[in-house]
């Protein structure tokens, strides 16, 4: 097992990487204030994994809700479920929610566990590839709104994450691919040597080699550790972490939540930003054809559906930014390691680069 | 004017206590950060006091929404209707709300502020007497779900709170003597002399004399000031503030959100601790007749409804408790002007408590 440490003063906690965790009683029980908790899961996760969990927590009161799977389902209407069953339940202050499953359930249970009674606390077992690289770290809780993704959430840090490599052999292939698109991500925004690891170990990876695994999603978890240590509300360098995200959420909401995976509109959203940089004279273009093969041989996209006009993505990636920043600011790319937080660029540009990165439709 | 600051580090901020002060741009505009600001408020308070809130907003792009009056509106719904007008108007991170209205208004729109997009500034202007002296002040946001009161919420301070004693002059009757049991309430948790000046003044305050109402309201925020700055999250002393509070919120819950307006099932509620207190002999049977003569001199009751019997008083309270603090503590007096957080009181006294303080059924 390996242990990265997120440092963040009195609400600093472990992320703890390895196989066969999700059953150790050692690793949730000495966080657990209370005597109750509760297991938030989906009903995809819970025939697999839920009885080991409930099984670790027998020394404790442990209940457990079910919720819908999806990203159509994180919303709060879902989110309230979990405050009813804690109410049912008569769960105190005391009380810790356990969220077991992808970022759906990990951010939903965290806003959960950040209003219910103004705070309580939680632990996060994340159970797919994207959630154990990014969504469970960080202490970024939401639901969505229909007019924005994440709009409707707080920070809130977890106890600890519990990043079990094994429940990633239960993933599908798409889910799995989903996650590399973050992994990807690190490697592009800071870490040159990483990407070059990457480029070597794809193959790996998508094998699924636990050791392979175990070093990606380490070092993912140590860069993310890192910049949020150093900028927890992201004030400054956090929006780094943002790469391809604006054109993400465009691409997310254009098509309605849950059709594509996030981590899909995710590649697809870094290959945008790599294109874009590439037309700005900042990324050669080389680096750009480097950046679309790894994604490429991921099995993910990198191009926006042809069902959003590139007109309807600049105007969702506008609202986007006018409701996250005030303005159009994205990541973009000085070099493979090297990304930057920017509005220092050109609408003919950026225009050029949603035209050219729409999908072609297919012939019937 | 008068101002009291609450000491919270970089989250302290001031409070302004005097007439004619929602007009006035500069108490407003030093603390705005950016360019947009939405004032919510509801249909009762716009037509009175909007206008004059909108023009002192005038160097901003500032828009309003309005909610519907009462307690049982004080949930995620409608909580959501400021996140989606927010969103509509294409709201920012660097946007401000401001909350123009009673206790309901200012803890839905501090904790839409705690949430929209995981935190924005906001500013209370409250406008009743309960708000002014007690809501508005210390962070607590929230908003009641089904199962309980105050449920789902945040700590999430103001920048600044502007307490306009004029407003209190369109205060209905009911809804200004509301207000008057969470000031008799800090004379009864840690302030004797204060107590005493409002048994001499009692008269004063309900003919709205200006001097009164702005004397009461400075002690009055300054007790919560100071207690809200040696224990903002309530791990400690803040609990005291809830003296009545745990019949109260039985009463509430039992009768139905918005039957009984807060303030009035808090009075209930402080008479029930004394009562009890003085059932376990720590407080003199004299002292109870006087808060009693105080309660009834500003209008309040004394007694629970009938249509709640002891019985599910207990129940109630017991639930709140459990899922408060698991296990059943109440604020109790030692005497006038000294509160304790106890759990040590025998459930025999409490019962005849309950039976006592029940209001005797109207013959038709």
């Amino acid at each position: 097992m390996k242990t990265v440490m997120v440092k963040l003063g009195d609400r600093s906690y472990p992320i703890h990487i390895g196989e066969h965790l999700i059953g150790r009683r050692d690793l949730m029980a000495g966080h657990i204030k209370g005597q109750k908790v509760m297991v938030v899961t989906d009903t995809t996760i819970a025939p697999l994994y839920l009885g080991t969990v409930m099984n670790a927590l027998r020394a404790f009161t442990a209940e457990s809700i079910l919720l819908p799977v999806g990203e159509e389902h994180k919303n709060l209407d879902v989110m309230n479920r979990i405050i009813t069953a804690l109410l049912e339940y008569q769960f105190g202050r005391t009380s810790t929610l356990v969220a077991l499953g992808g970022g759906v359930i990990g951010d939903m249970t965290g806003f959960a566990a950040a209003c219910y009674q103004r705070g309580i606390d939680y632990i996060q077992i994340p159970t797919t590839l994207l959630a154990q690289v990014d969504a469970s770290v960080g202490g970024k809780t939401a639901v969505n709104h229909p007019l924005g993704k994440n709009m409707i959430g707080a920070f809130h840090q977890p106890l600890c994450v519990i990043a079990d490599t094994r429940t990633l052999r239960t993933l599908s292939d798409r889910e799995f691919c989903a996650g590399l698109s973050e992994i990807i991500k690190y490697g592009l925004i800071r870490d040159h040597s990483f990407f070059e690891w990457l480029e070597g170990n794809i193959h790996a990876l998508l094998e699924r080699n636990p050791d392979a695994l175990a070093y990606a999603i380490e070092r993912s978890c140590q860069h993310k550790a890192n910049v949020v240590a150093a900028d927890e509300r992201e004030a400054d360098v956090r929006a780094l972490l943002n790469l391809g995200h604006t054109f993400a959420h465009a691409i997310e909401t254009g098509l309605g939540y849950g059709t594509w995976l996030h981590g899909e509109a995710v590649a697809a959203g870094i290959y945008m930003a790599a294109d874009l940089s590439s037309r700005l004279g900042w990324l050669d273009h080389a680096k750009v054809i480097r950046i679309e093969a790894l994604i490429n041989q991921a099995h993910l996209p990198v191009r926006a559906p042809h069902t959003i006009t590139s007109a309807r993505m600049l105007e969702l990636m506008s609202v986007d930014k006018k409701v996250r920043d005030d303005s159009l600011r994205l990541v973009l790319l000085q070099d493979i390691g090297k990304g930057i937080v920017t509005s220092d660029f050109d609408m003919v540009e950026l225009k050029e680069t949603l035209s050219h990165c729409r999908a072609v439709p297919e012939v019937a």
